[in-house]
């Protein structure tokens, strides 16, 4: 998918600083070596090395901080909007498709979460359902606040993949709260506290129906709004 | 996700020039303007609309024809390994945690592949079809061709996500070729001619039980090799 032609020297070094970060086994938020040393290492002038890390950098694999040095990025390799959702035109087909997605990922995922969810996770999904709760009580952007908890639904599962494809899906959330207005209150309410119940009771036909209702309402309300 | 402190000069012009891809809803494959042109339109030299053309390019957002200009890319914003799975150290954990994501997916646009292929769609799914089971036969490499073809079915879904999703999922077949070599050959024959067969005959309950039974297959085979 990536340009085909012959690669820049700066290109082909950001994929040695890939293969070096990978067989040192450099885990997120390690510290890389710093342009000298790599420099030596990889046999190129300092400025390849800054032009390679910024390559680098653009595609979050590392964090420049300046002053301190460079960094695995916390999650290496997810970009932002890494499906390229900006360049789809019909915002509207995309959230409803977007939502199909959601259908057929979110409540297998929660039986998942309900299945293999560990004390820390069912604390982490408490709490982001009670500051959720809050911001639409108090009728504050919930966003961000919505996608962390589909998240650590998604993270409880044990699953390596979904936890990076439920921010992307989830993406589409801003587009929902800003279709659906308030008019869901209650319903996100209930069912978000439902899932949540379900999830640290174990119960997976619950967590996974609970899921199945929060979409319907979803579903329903954005449609009404398209009649 | 990207790294969220203050932006370079570079990164905000970046931004810019996809603001204004949008704008003019340039198409891919389009013509940007050339540097003179944006340098005077963003009021920033040449040499940081050079840099910034470089940041889309590793974002696969643009791409750079030596000698020729600056385009729109083919599938803008879709980069290689979008979420990061090169950095995942556990390929065999990784291997089955995609599987069981293309069990939620995949037979279920099977299903919507029959629903909405159109007779061009099913051309197309039919060719690479005959074209996986030659290489098959063969014993030749069909990964490409086998992503392509799954790729195809959910082109035909019509769903606007999928298609975006579905190669990047399967950017596991690789190692499940790699895991299961030729086990598999005559059912991979078979599972292939008969989500074809009922995707053109528009029989969503074959087409999605076809997929099912070749997921099956697949897992079975993988979980044979483990023991």
């Amino acid at each position: 998918m990536m340009n085909s032609t012959e690669k820049s020297l700066p290109e082909k070094l950001s994929d040695d600083i890939i293969a070096y970060i990978l067989e040192e086994q450099l885990q997120p938020n390690d510290k890389l070596p710093n342009e000298s040393v790599l420099s030596e290492k990889m046999g190129a002038g300092r400025s390849s090395i800054r032009e390679a890390m910024k390559l680098l950098a653009s595609r979050n694999i590392v964090t420049i901080r300046q002053g301190s040095g460079t960094y695995v990025a916390a999650s290496p390799g997810v970009v932002d909007d890494p499906l390229g959702f900006t360049f789809i035109d019909d915002k509207k087909k995309l959230t409803l498709d977007l939502l199909d997605v959601r259908f057929l990922l979110e409540p297998a995922i929660a039986e998942m979460a309900a299945l293999h969810a560990e004390e820390t996770d069912i604390r982490k999904i408490s709490t982001l359902c009670d500051e959720v709760e809050a911001l639409l009580l108090r009728g504050e952007d919930h966003t961000g606040k919505d996608i962390e908890f589909h998240t650590a639904i998604a993270m409880s599962s044990k699953n390596l993949v979904v936890p990076r494809l439920i921010p992307v899906i989830n993406s589409s959330i801003p587009l929902f709260i800003q279709l659906t207005n308030n008019r869901l209150l209650h319903e996100t309410i209930e069912t978000h506290r439902e899932i949540t119940d379900a999830i640290a009771a174990h119960d997976t036909l619950r967590a996974k129906d609970a899921m199945y209702l929060h979409l319907v309402y979803n579903r329903r309300c954005l449609l009404d709004q398209k009649a």
